[in-house]
């Protein structure tokens, strides 16, 4: 059900900040490594994000039947590559209707549909942030196999030319890789 | 745009508690009087309960244009009673997809189509407890002037004969009226 993970970026972690590519709005302060955990133990981080799991907001039964039948787990042993992507939408956005943000999410913009195309490469965690007080409303977290990476790259091209991501105003794209040692 | 309000059951407090009624689940501390703030401030609060108001999550374009064309304000100078009424819903409402938890919110339960009848003579405010990991899902908090009590306890009445109902395992109603002195 609901459950808490805090992204923290510091000088240490079991994951290794390779980039941090900023798409829309503001950065976040430079970090070497990444760590996730249940709370916020880590006082020294440079940054730090949390977010929660949550019910579906748009998922139909139909679609998510399709997604549960193919999407990976997280940790799998050759997903060595991750990507954290939080996300703000716009004030036009929330003051939609469900309907309408639907309609954007998927009938117009395809997101599951475009998603579901890179399954099962791409593991994904969907955490939410907006009813935190958080500064990003999403945080999404993948993980891949690195000869992956360029499918990811092209499904995330697809998917922030849809108009869904016209109502996008933060973005940042920070990639990673497991510090083996 | 989201918004935290915490409801305190205390000693003191602008709201007289004329009645807790527990129609499922654990009941509240015993509580004289009851406060609505935007912070936790009152140390001494019997019970605390925490939410926010947030987009919607149900409602369509034409629902939402239906309802802000009646809906009344909060404090309106007659409303000198109110409600808040916290729910928690079951685990099996929270692993619907969204297109089935819509379906029985308002095609099968008529959620919206039952509380517009009862506009404008109810103020209503709902906020979300679920992702702040609070005891319940949601508060919502109604305001009417004391004539109406008999028209909300009959919209309250149809509410928890819907389809819907069955899937919320607490639910308290708390009855209240302005402490004028």
């Amino acid at each position: 059900m609901t459950e808490t993970h805090v992204f923290s970026g510091g000088a240490s972690g079991p994951w290794r900040i390779r980039a941090q590519e900023v798409l829309r709005g503001e950065p976040l302060p430079p970090a070497a490594f990444l760590s996730v955990a249940a709370d916020a133990s880590d006082d020294a981080a440079a940054w730090r994000l949390r977010g929660l799991t949550s019910n579906l907001r748009y998922t139909t039964r139909p679609e998510r039947d399709a997604l549960r039948a193919v999407q990976p787990a997280l940790a799998r042993p050759e997903a060595m590559r991750a990507a954290l992507i939080p996300i703000r939408k716009t004030t036009a956005w929330w003051d939609l209707a469900q309907d309408e943000r639907r309609a954007l999410f998927e009938e117009t913009s395809g997101h599951t549909r475009i998603g579901m195309e890179y399954l099962p490469a791409i593991a994904r965690r969907l955490h939410h942030a907006r009813d935190l007080g958080e500064p990003f409303d999403f945080l999404t977290w993948f993980e891949y196999a690195p000869e992956h990476e360029p499918a990811f790259d092209h499904m995330l091209a697809r998917l922030r030319a849809t108009a869904e991501w016209t109502y996008v105003d933060r973005e940042i794209d920070i990639r990673l890789e497991r510090a083996t040692g």
